[in-house]
């Protein structure tokens, strides 16, 4: 593996023809903006470029890739974005696993895995995708503002989150000089809610735990619960227990069977949740990360807690 | 009521000395950010200047006026900031009233009451209070950040209404390069819930009512349930009907008394908020507006859908 900066990056990218970008599986906002972003722009510039995820992509995101057809070529360059490690590529790991030629990313913990690596660690890797496009001299228009900014957008939480930086909302102005339909993007991203939904989130939050004299709320979703939704509306169940006042981590537990558990970790500035989600082989950013767990409820709750008090004694930093 | 430009508002402030500046009853992050920017950036210049409000602020934005003690002088210069209308000054108004020097805000309705007229119909109040203190040459240091920041992240709903422009961004990035603590604040004015609330809001949303088909939703709020929260705190219920799937017009009832209501209106880019209020003797921005009633809730919940259908009838603008 080679680290790259964004100038090499570009060169790179504009030597190249017939590209595949991959995303993540259970693609978000910001892998899948990031890629489209490329690809919009690599097609006006003339290139063949196609984008692959592993997992179907939400209907919410179907204005990323709004009047773009699969080209037909065999891919001679593979670019991995917004892939932190080569088993979050899901089922594309088995044709693309050890040939990937680059990969763009914004996590700390990226595993290398790619031949060559720009890493940032900004907001969003959509970030990173904005400057190489500017370095490439891509035009930025509607469209590839639309997809720069759910990245930016859904990776800060609107702007919310700590990781929001000047160059964050810096981007923002530039992109919303495109005129694009930031706040339809929004309603997408951030507010509308099914009835089902609305059903679910009252559900979990009537059913949250507290531990460690209320520092600490956990959701539980059955298999059940999660059935009765839209699989890429869960998301917006792990900020959820975070927001209760004095609680300075959440856990959303994911009971994808009898006794397996899928984590979200959610933490304030003084906790470390991708530390927290380590000590179970998960990993993440450090506010928000995931990992899971095979075993009982409570035998998972004893070793979280146990993971959060540990964490708690280290100094803020 | 005389016009001004930024440039003859900033150098009228110069001129003076001995300000109160006036915010509006009920006040929301847009009047006390844009008020106590002013404050902090007008001491730091060597002034007298203090600001007052007829109700009480909420604890939540105890930050703004960190470090601020009331200065003992006879008033020769009366500013109001955000308040569209004399009435909104609440119980200031018998002091105040007739005789307000300037005023400085971004609402269209604003009812010329001042002697001068600073309006610009920006998203938030403090945008216009970031160019005057930089037309002033006032140093923008973390505190005053931290106000304007409330002002405009308020206001937006932390850059997510589809008041935000290029420039609401370009500021936000300008006041982030102070390096203050924008992710406390949006924490404390989007993300904590008291448990208290998190039930208040579970029942206002499992009382839900729709009608048109779905397209309107109205919350009810009793006494018994404002009662059981922070005052301040049902700000945040207003937003929550419209965000239900094919809401375009939410409304919260606010029941103050059997047969007395204030009512909080929310619509999407395609009606008029205010003009639905206007037919009620209320007002204020295009997506967000109010107004109270006296009379039962059917007789109220008949003329708001009668209102809302009347606006659905006008062509989008």
């Amino acid at each position: 593996m080679n680290r790259i900066t964004a100038e090499e990056a570009a060169k790179i990218l504009l030597g190249q023809d017939d590209i595949l970008v991959l995303t993540h599986r259970s693609p978000d906002g910001d892998t899948l903006g990031s890629a489209y972003a490329v690809c919009h722009a690599l097609r006006r510039m003339g290139k063949r470029i196609n984008v692959a995820c592993a997992d179907e992509i939400a209907e919410k995101y179907s204005y990323l890739a709004a009047g773009m057809q699969d080209m037909d070529f065999e891919p001679r360059f593979i670019l991995a974005v917004d892939v932190a490690d080569e088993k979050l590529l899901g089922n594309l790991r088995k044709i693309y696993g050890g040939s990937i030629d680059m990969c763009i990313d914004h996590h700390g913990s990226n595993t290398g895995y790619a031949d060559k690596l720009l890493l940032k660690e900004v907001a969003a890797c959509a970030e990173i995708i904005y400057e190489l496009l500017l370095l490439m001299k891509a035009p930025i228009d509607v469209k590839i503002a639309e997809c720069i900014y759910t990245g930016i957008s859904t990776d800060t939480g609107c702007f919310r989150y700590s990781n929001t930086t000047a160059q964050s909302h810096y981007i923002a102005a530039k992109l919303m000089e495109t005129g694009f339909n930031y706040f339809i993007i929004n309603r997408l991203m951030f507010e509308i809610k099914s009835k089902e939904f609305l059903q679910l989130e009252q559900k979990a939050i009537a059913g949250m735990e507290y531990y460690l004299d209320g520092r600490v709320a956990v959701i539980t979703l059955t298999k059940e619960m999660m059935d009765s939704v839209d699989p890429s509306s869960l998301e917006y169940i792990a900020p959820l227990p975070r927001q209760v006042e004095g609680v300075r981590c959440g856990f959303t537990l994911k009971q994808v069977e009898e006794n397996h558990f899928r984590i979200s970790v959610r933490t304030g500035h003084e906790l470390d949740a991708s530390k927290i989600c380590a000590g179970f082989g998960g990993g993440g950013h450090k506010r928000a990360a995931g990992c899971s767990f095979t075993g009982t409820k409570d035998e998972l709750i004893g070793r979280l807690i146990k993971a959060v008090e540990k964490e708690m004694q280290q100094p803020i930093g």
